[in-house]
C-alpha cells in the first residue's frame, strides 16, 4: 500500500525520506534496529538512526533500551505516529491511482516545450 | 482548513512550497494571476509563476490564455489536481489536530537531550 510513496516524482512527501516505510514496519508491533535496517534496503546505519532519532524527537516513535551486552534497542509507534498512518495511507492510495497521470501529463509537457 | 499546513515542522508536506494555497484558491473556479498573487502574501510574481508552472507540468492545472492587450491568463484545478484536494485535506486536518503534540513532543525532547 505504500509502494508509489517512495518516488520523487510526487507533489507530496514525507520530509524524512524513510519515514513512511519505516511506519510500515513498525504499524504491526516492536522492531530492533536490525529488524527495520534488514528490510529497508540501502539505508545505512548512519541515516537509519537519524531517521529514527527525527521520528523519536518528533513523538512519532519511542525508543526503548533494554540493559544487556550488547543493549536491546526497540522501536515503536506511538499513539501520534499511529494517528499519521491514515493520512499517510490516503495520500499513498492517491499516488497509487493517479502517479500515472501525473507523470503522463509531465511527459506531454515536456514534448510540448520542446 | 489548510492553515495548519504552511509551518515547515510537520513530518509531510507539498514539494512545491505554494501549491496546497494555491489549490485552496483555485477550489472554487478559475482564477486569474493577479487574482492568486493578492491573497498569497509574500509570494513574488516570479515564484508564482513557477509555481504554477510546475503544477501544470504535472496536470493538476491548466493554463489558459486569452488574447487581449495585455492577454488575459486564467488558471484551473483538473481533475487530476481535484483528485488530490482529498489527500491534502485529510493531511490537513492531522495537522490541525495533532501538530500542537507534535511540537510539544519535540519540546520534551529538546529539554531532555539539553
Amino acid at each position: 500500500m505504500f509502494s508509489q510513496c517512495r518516488t520523487t516524482a510526487l507533489p507530496m512527501r514525507m520530509t524524512n525520506k524513510w519515514a513512511a516505510k519505516i511506519m510500515v514496519f513498525l504499524k504491526d508491533g516492536r522492531r530492533r534496529f536490525s529488524e527495520l535496517q534488514a528490510p529497508l534496503q540501502g539505508v545505512t546505519p548512519k541515516v537509519l538512526a537519524e531517521s529514527l532519532r527525527a521520528m523519536e524527537r518528533d513523538g512519532i516513535i519511542t525508543r526503548t533500551s533494554y540493559p544487556g551486552v550488547p543493549p536491546r534497542v526497540e522501536y515503536e509507534l506511538t499513539d501520534l505516529g499511529r494517528s499519521l498512518l491514515e493520512p499517510l495511507n490516503t495520500w499513498c492510495d492517491w499516488a497509487e491511482e493517479h502517479l500515472g497521470e501525473l507523470l503522463g501529463a509531465r511527459e506531454v509537457y515536456e514534448q510540448r516545450s520542446a
